[in-house]
């Protein structure tokens, strides 16, 4: 394994963090609370020595980076990033435990939104900034900015492809153009771009402009960390319908959106995984609000809040404008279905996602064509093409971690004591990068009663979901660690 | 496909039933419930009937039967025994409702165990005789049982290897002999023994000789209908015990006993799925009597009733002593966790099975250290031998069905209005054969307030679990029926 450039990487990139948080350690002294602002500038301080002792272990490093390091630079990137980012929530006080504080960053960089707070408007806005700037930067991935940024030699943008595979959610990155370095460009482009656009969109409707930088970051992300304790409720309906169609946008894949701008309209409608994407929220907004029609006073409120609710999970944001733990069991059951099914890869949304689950549907529909004829050879196809055996492979090795990891999760943290359902859907909350569950973690409760070791658990999951397991799988492999095994 | 032979098939074993309804319906005229025994003798005409024309319109098949066709087999037969074996309860009236009678001769031959009769005292002695020896039918499969004793040529032999391939739990089956017939003649001897020393150590602990057949019954094919509202709790200690261990011996691979049999212990050792198994059993012991250890007077009967709880569950039997419902979370948890993973293959239990599980961790693992070191060629290892990449895949489509199965199910039943503890573990438990879950359909609950749609929802669940998903799902597949794929 190549460590010193790992080290080097992880340098670079706890730089990057002490950048990001000059405007929150700025926005705490303008604001007049200096013991904040203080907590960012001996965070910072720490992390410069961090970083800088990695950097000096780690000169001279050769730019040979393969598959093996690829995932565990990022695995460990994202580790560092957390443990380091926590500091200002912890230092301060804001956040008296660690764990809570490494719990509330986790879910930020992670773009899960799940939260320990209980008083969240008792925060001071530099660490409210800090928090949903998380999510911004772990939605599109903090080693895809760095690639986007960063200037590279083209030797080097060899071995950056295992970094951006690694990082990008969903199972077909790196197709919009063969460059990596380009590809990481246009990518935040894009991200840049509308994120800016919901940030003007929602300004004209009056927000005060940190709650819309807030919330842009959080819906860009799709993360869900709201900067009030009652989500999104508060806002008006323009806003709350800003934040809908905004989440769904970012919930759709990036390469769509490259298709937009390059004109390929003919290659977008083909996109199987996009059809899926809308024919879900739409079924499921149709069902439910026909499900809970009496739960609102007219027609139309019904409507907004449901397909608020419906694109706020599917995308995995988990902003929230009204109690969905209160609506009958057939909504409730759509919601929980929802949460696994998740975004389009390629998208800063979580969860299994929908391309995914088409590929694993077709899978199945062709192993039930095998046994019925053997003799046939079938292959499976996805968008007018057939589709490598290697990524359908991918995709049943993804169910089976998946699955292990919901079992093993559930069965821990039901050490405390909570319901099934909280249990369960804790779990599937926090690996699907979602934000609120049922019961006790449900949209009006939060994360704040489990245990440490239930909470290390639910991060564990969060970090897992967030770079789709394997990079973090690969960290408790002893074949990654062995010098043999090259 | 070869409907004339299908058809053969499905009158003989119609003709099988009619046989074993004479019992019942002796035992119903023998305690003077004539209602009953008329009922009986009506239902077992109009299944003459049946049969009848089936075998007229099939006669002069050609004993050709492809995979295909040996999928469907299975598959109909089992809903043609279900439809017609739930005739006595409806027609004596006791149990009003055909769609009810239905779900309890599913939940009978599938093993399991599932009700929805809320007075179980009140039925007929021949109900209740009838309503446990379809668990015993079921158990070890109606087609292998039809194997097994009708008379064959050497030429049917040949095709008589989808069925047994199809009916028979889990992914090994076929290995103890390399002759069918001889196969399922074993199978059923080794059965028939087995249950015969559970009736003998149940009467030996002065259980009156009906209970006694009826929970032998019930024990054998990982059934777990009870005779009595409260099931085991009401007998004694002595006899709980024997529940526990025949219990536990039914979910073990009847190839091992085939290797005891034979004196082939080295090979007995060697087999992975059975230290598994008993690992799962004594390590869920071991947590759930510490867990609950306050909710028994002393820690003689926590280890009692805790082993009898996680035999039951894990066996996929279905029997209870206590209320497990109210046990600590965490309990709940393991339980839930049992449920799914069940019991062996080639057993007559249920559930995802260990040997599929081991399979698919393997698999996972495989697949990480493919992503460290691609270059490598790795096979996955069971027993000491190299597995069949056929199988690891049709291992991997099982996960996939069983998984989407799960999924839909749940969001159908929970139409109802139940909460979602409730709907999960319903689903759970019908897939996996076992019989009670959580909340209302617990150990004290049962299964009487779904509506008609979620009861066949669930009929459907129990049948895909008994028969491995894949010979009910090929009965939904337009390409089973189609004429042109051969």
């Amino acid at each position: 394994m190549n460590y010193k450039l790992i080290g080097k990487i992880i340098s670079e990139i706890l730089f990057g963090e002490i950048i990001f948080m000059i405007p929150a350690m700025i926005l705490c002294f303008a604001d007049g609370r200096h013991e904040a602002g203080a907590a960012f500038i001996i965070s910072m301080s720490v992390i410069v020595v961090i970083s800088g002792v990695i950097y000096l272990l780690s000169r001279n490093a050769k730019n040979s980076l393969g598959a093996k390091d690829g995932f565990v630079c990022v695995g460990l990137a994202w580790i560092i990033l957390s443990l380091t980012g926590c500091l200002p929530f912890f230092i301060s006080g804001e956040i008296p435990s660690y764990i809570d504080a490494l719990f509330e960053t986790v879910s930020g960089f992670t773009t899960t939104g799940a939260s320990i707070l209980t008083d969240i408007e008792s925060l001071s806005r530099g660490m409210l900034y800090w928090r949903s700037f998380s999510h911004w930067l772990g939605g599109m991935g903090v080693l895809v900015f760095l690639l986007a940024i960063v200037p590279l030699s083209k030797k080097d943008s060899g071995y950056m492809l295992h970094l951006l595979r690694s990082e990008s959610p969903g199972p077909d990155v790196g197709k919009i153009v063969p460059k990596m370095k380009h590809t990481a460009m246009i990518l935040y482009l894009m991200y840049f771009a509308l994120t800016a656009a919901d940030f003007i969109f929602l300004v004209l409707g009056r927000m005060p402009v940190f709650d819309a930088i807030c919330t842009a970051f959080g819906t860009a992300g799709t993360g869900g960390f709201g900067i009030r304790s009652d989500s999104i409720a508060g806002y008006s309906p323009y806003i709350q319908i800003v934040c809908t169609v905004f989440m769904l946008l970012f919930g759709v894949n990036f390469n769509c959106y490259y298709l937009i701008v390059s004109g390929q309209f003919k290659n977008l409608l083909k996109n199987e995984e996009l059809r899926l994407y809308f024919g879900i929220f739409f079924g499921a907004v149709i069902l439910i609000t026909v499900n809970t029609i009496g739960y609102f006073p007219t027609i139309g409120e019904a409507i907004r809040h449901v397909s608020f609710q419906v694109s706020s999970i599917m995308t995995t944001t988990g902003f929230c404008t009204v109690d969905f733990d209160l609506w009958p069991s057939f909504s409730k059951s759509i919601i929980v279905c929802l949460m696994v099914i998740g975004a389009s890869a390629g998208s800063t949304g979580g969860g299994f996602k929908c391309s995914r689950m088409l590929l694993l549907v077709k899978s199945l529909r062709r192993s039930i064509r095998r046994m019925l004829h053997p003799q046939k050879i079938q292959s499976i196809r996805a968008d007018g093409q057939s589709v490598d055996e290697k990524i359908v492979e991918n995709a049943n090795n993804y169910l089976i971690a998946y699955v292990f990891i919901i079992i093993v999760s559930y069965l821990l943290i039901s050490i405390d004591g909570f319901s099934s359902t909280t249990n369960f859907t804790a779990v599937l909350s926090c690996l699907n990068n979602i934000g609120p569950g049922l019961d006790t973690v449900g949209p009006v409760g939060n994360f704040s009663g489990f245990g440490p070791i239930s909470k290390i658990i639910l991060i564990f999951d969060m970090l897992a979901g967030r770079l789709e397991i394997f990079p973090i799988l690969v960290l408790f492999s002893t074949s990654a660690w062995s010098r043999t095994g090259k």
